[in-house]
């Protein structure tokens, strides 16, 4: 038989290439299962079912952890490997992408992991009790046992790269603290100007005229008309209420969540735009490709352009109001009929430095995320201690965007990342700003009458062109790869800022 | 060490139960997932989630199965039966339960399961499709088939038992075909008499008063004030809306569906009395047997004692109505005031010999399950053939019900149960209006003002007898103990016999 060794070789590779596939698609169904059990968790469950519900939470979560640490997936990998070149681009993608997986996965230690979670568990509950009471001293110690389990469980991966890379690595494949670092200081060298330029403008928005009253009814009603404006398909998702919004699901069903304040329509008006931009992506990655490791996002950044460009690049633009202002007054029955075009979309794009990053606008939002990646960068590098952090927190928002922070609650405590173990995760918030507008830029190229069918309303061909760039390319490429494939260039934080300028001289008539 | 070895066994024994506990505990768990994966799967899932959402069935229903069959589980069970005297009584009936469950998994080839699991989809399907093409004979190969297989099974558990006793064992466990036909026998002795009477009386009710109009918001509220009259926690539970009313989960996260209908409140009103009394055995189950075998309920018969004690026992009573009028004319805006008790009473109470099972009346309802059982033990048993299925059928409708088949959609292929392979499934129904009236006679006795509680709306006391006497007593009694320990002797037809002659009686004024 030895004369067919090659061949029943080639021949085994793409039998273990099935069977490796197979062993993915399960685990993406458990992940599924995961996402409908925490939406329900979101949603529906009744309040004293959270005991159960945490049962059902860490079975699934070992479940999944079993799937893909499973000694036949890294036994599959390695025979795969061996012979490799038999294999297809796209084939060689998902190897990839199934030992990335793997690898961050299978490397840490099965007691690292518990500790982890355990602490994770911790410390956001004491992170709650700690922001409560305004507390920094009562948090930090869990942080501190948090940070270095996480710095640890780094190590593990990959020993020979600064902990914060590998940790990013989850979120922003192939992206480094030095690329981050270089990228985020320009934005910031481009985003100052803009906001000094904004805030000493003699001409500010009257921000009570979002405060006026619009009932829920009429705001659900809003949510659902603007979501299939964009269109997200109902068919294949739905719109509940939590009390922090989300999205969750892929293909056929996913599912967003916006949250309704009666004082503030626009709250959920851009919650809902916001979110069905991160649904069309799920909706609409490469049908072909489901189940498969390439059948997903490309990276949260990404995620994010697409959900920040039907947010804000086309939600807040003067071309959608031209178009929507007439349906707004109808559904919400005149109440906000008086209000001139110029005045909504000033309202609506208000540029004010604040302490929260939740509630930033479009312009000032950047440099909170930068602010907490030189921090977060810092603090994993062993260059500043958590005994500083709330100092140099304080300093980095009086510096950047001159505000005073009156205590930690509202300062290094605000977000949920650190104290759950996020870390590595904000940049992408910022980077999707960037990729989103440098997308914009090329996108004007190829749709020459953008605006147009913006204020027509006729969102189709602009929806459709990310869908062939950005949503149909799936997980094929990281975003270094994927960004150059679609703009021809690397990241580049101009247009992003090109933008702002453009768009805020107009608005604030600078 | 030999001195030991007593010691060191017992002490093993301990270990293994525990271990096996454990076991079952992750089985209870990932029931728990299945479970909320089909509730949301009837709830709110998006239409075109199917495809996706199967998969997950699948995974999980094979998690499932892989968890029960497991050989561990086996190993553990042989080595604590090796001293099983070692342990006490509960102790004993958890391993019990989880022997009697292991064997009805693990001793059907694998192989067998999977052609079942497929047939039982393919006949549903046909089944959907003959019944609305009113084609018995598009759907009788499907169904051959389904039933050969089910046989099989049967043969697979226990070679030396009626097929039918084996299935049945599963939804009614010690309970045999020759003791259920000995009940229904007796069972149909007492109704026949009963619905001539009703019938033969020149006073009937007025049913065009159910027909009136109410408004689904106004049913909504109904739903929760009744479910709350009768006690279910909205804490531990929830009320949503599906095609076909269910109750899922326990513990602390059980819930109820229901379905409006505009033109006929009663509908809903008597589902959701219905389903919170299956919930009220699921919420009160004994808590320190939670995720063990013994925290389960004892039949599917008792579970439908609850439902229906609550449904018919209190709710179509004179004196729930008495209570309840009031707040019913307050919720629906006086669309029913007009209306007097006796009229009210009797037309929710009204006796007619219908085609069709799911909306016969608490008299009538018996002989469609009496039917059932005799042409489903005589098909197993092989004494009748599919070929002559829809005759029999017709035949024992005219016979026991007066009623006229016109077509095999109205007829044999009325209900889900047989396409979808669910064998021995139906005594259970007419068997918990059974266990019920003879739980009330003892009721009775315990609770002498049992008539004026409910005329007060005072049911506290009457749940809680139920709680301490059935859902506290959980799983540690097979029915035929569990009714004996409540009510001192064996299921008795007279209990149920005599509680309708007295009710319709006074209904009928016979």
């Amino acid at each position: 038989m030895k004369e067919f060794t090659g061949l029943v070789f080639k021949m085994d590779t793409k039998e273990n290439y099935k069977a490796l596939l197979k062993e993915f698609s399960d685990y993406i169904i458990l992940d599924q299962i995961e996402s409908l059990i925490n939406w329900d968790f979101e949603t529906y469950m009744p309040p004293e079912g959270v005991m159960q519900r945490s049962k059902q939470l860490s079975m699934i979560a070992a479940l999944i952890h079993e799937k893909i640490t499973n000694p036949k997936v890294g036994e599959l990998l390695k025979k795969i490997k061996e012979d490799l070149e038999s294999l297809g681009e796209i084939e060689k993608r998902n190897i990839f992408l199934i030992e990335r997986k793997y690898n961050q996965k299978v490397k840490i230690p099965i007691e690292l992991a518990g500790e982890l979670a355990k602490q994770k568990a911790i410390s956001t509950q004491t992170w709650k009790k700690a922001k409560k009471e305004k507390n920094y001293a009562l948090f930090k110690p869990e942080f501190d046992k948090l940070l270095e389990l996480s710095k640890k469980k780094a190590n593990y991966i990959d020993p020979n790269k600064e902990p914060f890379d590998v940790l990013m690595d989850e979120f922003e494949p192939n992206m480094t603290s030095i690329m981050v670092t270089r990228i985020f200081d320009e934005l910031k060298k481009g985003l100052i100007p803009i906001i000094k330029k904004c805030t000493n403008s003699p001409n500010q928005p009257d921000s009570s005229l979002l405060k006026r009253n619009c009932p829920i009814d009429m705001q659900r009603k809003i949510s659902e008309d603007i979501s299939q404006l964009v269109n997200y398909d109902l068919e294949r998702g739905r719109i509940d209420e939590t009390e922090h919004p989300f999205t969750t699901g892929y293909y056929d069903d996913v599912r967003i969540t916006t949250h309704y304040f009666e004082n503030d329509f626009s709250d959920s008006f851009y919650t809902v735009l916001h979110e069905a931009g991160h649904a069309l992506y799920e909706q609409n990655l490469s049908r072909e490709y489901m189940y498969q490791p390439i059948g997903w996002f490309s990276s949260y950044g990404i995620h994010e352009s697409q959900s920040r460009f039907i947010e804000n690049i086309i939600g807040r633009s003067r071309e959608f109001w031209e178009f929507y202002k007439p349906k707004f007054d109808e559904i919400t029955q005149g109440k906000f009929s008086d209000i001139d075009l110029d005045s909504l979309i000033h309202v609506v794009n208000e540029v004010k430095p604040s302490k929260i990053r939740i509630t930033a606008d479009e312009v000032t939002y950047g440099l909170h995320i930068i602010i907490r990646f030189e921090i977060e960068r810092d603090l994993l590098a062993g260059k500043i201690t958590t005994e500083e952090l709330p100092e140099v927190w304080n300093a980095k928002y009086k510096d950047y965007l001159g505000v005073v922070i009156e205590d930690d609650a509202e300062g290094v405590m605000q977000d949920t990342h650190w104290p759950s173990g996020l870390f590595g995760y904000f940049p992408s918030y910022a980077l999707g700003n960037c990729y989103g507008a440098q997308m914009l830029a090329k996108m004007v190229e190829d749709i020459p009458n953008f605006k147009e069918l913006v204020r027509n309303g006729d969102l189709k061909p602009i929806i459709n062109w990310m869908t062939e760039k950005v949503h149909k390319a799936s997980n094929l490429y990281d975003p270094p790869d994927l960004i150059k494939r679609i703009t021809g260039e690397e990241i580049n934080v101009k247009y992003f800022i090109q933008y702002l300028e453009e768009k805020y001289s107009k608005i604030y008539g600078l």
